[in-house]
């Protein structure tokens, strides 16, 4: 696409709060000299530049990890799952470069482009977030095995081996509709349409160059104490995310999430690995359960997601609890106890969804976007497993979706999404 | 489902945010004594029953009319058709009933029962919002044409001439998992969960009695300038709603939403029409249109929502100003011109969609979960029509779902939701 002068100038510099106030002047079709910024300045005034909104609710995309990991949960995700439909290396490598700032500018809110300059062609900004800030943005780009296996991009070995579909697990019901990809872009938001807005604008940008697979659109209900935001409570009604690693602890982090040096290929240091499942949970069945037997599901109380027999959320889950006649407190089949007894751990990060009615049954299609991210694959199939054999929680749910993505590590200014994948190690 | 005496207490008097105060009591498994409010103040001290939350963010369920018409639009709607399986008028009116206090709880932002005091039987409450306020819950309660076609009901006679299917529109695609209906539940709120917990409660405390044939989710993103909200934008990224009938004006209300005494059957006066139309937007090829073009296909500028050649949103829209040349300046075939060139007004409160991939396609599945409100379906019929023809938006567009429900009109206390309808008058 060709750009004016102008079309440049606003580029980089409007906000899109700031959008809010010069729309009739756009409107009324004042065109803006070409004399770079001074002319522009002279036109609209100093307080045009100013960036008030995207210093308050801004994610920051450059730093040592990708946004959308460590970042807090936000209310709403846009989750999409994309083909990848060029056919070279290098051009592989111009989508993730060309995709670099234009992420930086819709994490920043501004417009990715001059929506009024130029009549006679599209606007480079879909522009249905105009007015809005940033909302906390993330977005986070990983990679599924698929595109390792195409041979165009000869990247057979920089395919790290962990980088594989995950296994069947019993009671799986997978749809293929909601089920892999060569790409992912997971944006997150606190604002739906700023998150959609986000893939919209990248997977429009790489026209020609991608295609939708699949997307699912997701949020998180915050009760608010105190002014703190407690954790939400997914749609049985527990409290989920309760028992995560903390992400500000640095060890922590580099122990279960981020990829350490020479623990998967180069590229990867510093990145992590995202799970997607899209699980529905059997609502109906679930609200004919008495609360007992729902709590014995979990192995936590429902109202304060305390684990049983405790009062408070955050009290030690201690699954080795005996009660007076030598039973397990938290039963065995729970759904802790079971993600508790391997030995592994992941960062969970997943929201809701209310995607209308299945076909056929006329039960919802509701349940959660299950997304974890964790610096192997195999801390999620460890749990996984031992989840699949027992868990009480197996007869409210069925997992329909699945995808595997190994997430780049952070963006360096000046560097690009993935630079390390395509340079040579 | 038998109560106990506890359950009565905490069905009346327990707001989803004093829950967060108690939640530790209630894991501990405090019992409170069937002693009245007295044995429950003593318990929990008396700030338990201040109302704090839903005094603030609350809508009114009584009134002259159904809340979620006049209402403020929220940022959120679950919109759910059901079928009705009910097979006699006694049962049907047991149902709304039934459904008058729970929608009167919802909307006050309680508990629709106790969550803790019996753990032997399934909660009252599915409990996903517990800690969170209202959140400007409204609920529609309607009832569609099939409702009266159903002969075991005997309703044939209080049939309104004007509540029948909808015409069939020229290029309408319209798919049976998005159209009709028995009766409608329009939720609408600030927040995803909370619109989804009250359609998922009220179902559920009918179950047997409806079944969910079609349901959708929206969304509307509305940005803040001085405090105030402005006109939310559409995923095409114009503002919609400008041109509205005022909410706050009665004359306005009386002469294009609230049907007036003598104007259709009796048990309709007070009540309106809601039209809701799941309209598809192919945003890809929406994406590659000129700014000039789509702007002569709404007739207003993108970035302003200002008539063509005004600068302010809110200036009037004259559709029959020429240039020096005579042409019209709002195209004769902008959306606009259109569907003010027919003597017909409604008050449209419609909300966005991003429900993933549509199957074979790979494009999105979003659009406008369009909903408008008239006294008679007629002036939507007559701008629809209008539109039909000639509407350029047509090309970015299709009409994929469709219902027509009568919504009855306001509940006073000690009635219920549409008691006329059963009263013979
Ligand atoms: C629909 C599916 C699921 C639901 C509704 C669900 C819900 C929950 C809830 C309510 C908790 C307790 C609160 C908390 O610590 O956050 C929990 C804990 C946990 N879940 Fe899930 N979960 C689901 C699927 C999964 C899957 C697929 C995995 C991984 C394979 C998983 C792994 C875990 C882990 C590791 C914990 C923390 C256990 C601990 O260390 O205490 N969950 N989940
Ligand atoms: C996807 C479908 C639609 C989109 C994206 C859309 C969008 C818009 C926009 C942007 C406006 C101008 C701003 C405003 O006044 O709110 C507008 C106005 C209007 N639309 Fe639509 N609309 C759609 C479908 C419909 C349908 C189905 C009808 C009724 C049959 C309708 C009736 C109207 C009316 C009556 C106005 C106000 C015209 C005036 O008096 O100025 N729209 N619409």
């Amino acid at each position: 696409m060709t750009e004016t002068k102008e079309e440049k100038i606003y580029d980089k510099k409007i906000s899109r709060r700031q959008m809010l106030k010069m729309t009739g002047l756009g409107a009324a079709g004042v065109a803006i000299g070409a004399t770079g910024f001074g002319g522009v300045i002279k036109t609209f005034g100093m307080d045009f530049f100013d960036d008030d909104s995207t210093t308050t609710n801004k994610v920051n995309f450059y730093g040592q990890h990708q946004s959308g990991i460590a970042t807090d949960v936000q209310t709403n995700i846009y989750f999409a799952s994309l083909n990848v439909l060029v056919t070279s290396k290098q051009e592989l490598q111009e989508l993730f470069k060309m995709w670099t700032p234009l992420a930086v500018r819709l994490m920043n809110g501004d417009m990715i482009g001059d929506p009024t300059t130029n009549g006679m062609m599209p606007p480079k900004d879909t522009g249905e977030v105009k007015g809005l800030d940033a909302a906390n943005l993330s977005i986070t780009f990983g990679v599924g095995p698929s595109l390792f296996e195409k041979k165009e991009f000869g990247l057979a070995s920089k395919k790290p081996n962990e980088l594989k579909d995950l296994p069947h697990f019993p009671k799986d019901q997978l749809d293929a509709a909601y089920t892999g990809g060569d790409i992912c872009i997971q944006a997150c938001a606190d604002d739906p349409q700023v998150a959609f807005h986000a893939v919209r604008n990248l997977v429009r940008a790489a026209s020609g160059k991608v295609s939708l697979k699949w997307s699912q659109a997701g949020f998180n209900a915050f009760p608010v104490s105190k002014g703190k935001k407690q954790t939400p409570r997914n749609l049985f009604a527990f409290k989920d995310g309760t028992e995560n690693p903390t992400t500000s602890n640095k060890k922590d982090m580099n122990d279960v999430v981020w990829v350490q040096s020479g623990e998967s290929k180069g590229w990867m240091t510093g990145g992590s690995y995202l799970v997607a499942r899209r699980i529905q949970l059997h609502l109906e069945t679930w609200d004919r359960t008495s609360l007992k037997e729902q709590e014995n599901t979990f192995g936590r109380h429902r109202d304060s997601g305390a684990p049983i027999g405790k009062k408070d959320e955050f009290e030690a889950m201690d699954i080795d609890r005996k009660d007076d006649n030598g039973n397990y407190v938290v039963p065995e089949t729970s759904h802790v106890f079971l993600a508790k007894s391997v030995d592994a751990r992941i960062l969970r990060r997943s929201y809701s969804y209310s995607s209308g009615v299945m076909d056929a049954t006329g039960s919802y299609d509701a349940g959660l976007l299950f997304v974890s991210f964790q610096k192997n694959p195999d801390q999620f199939i460890k749990i996984q497993n031992s989840l699949g054999r027992l868990d009480k929680m197996n007869e409210y749910i069925t997992h329909r979706g699945s995808a595997l993505f190994a997430c780049f590590p952070g963006i360096q200014k000046g560097s690009y999404i993935g630079e390390a994948l395509f340079k040579t190690l």
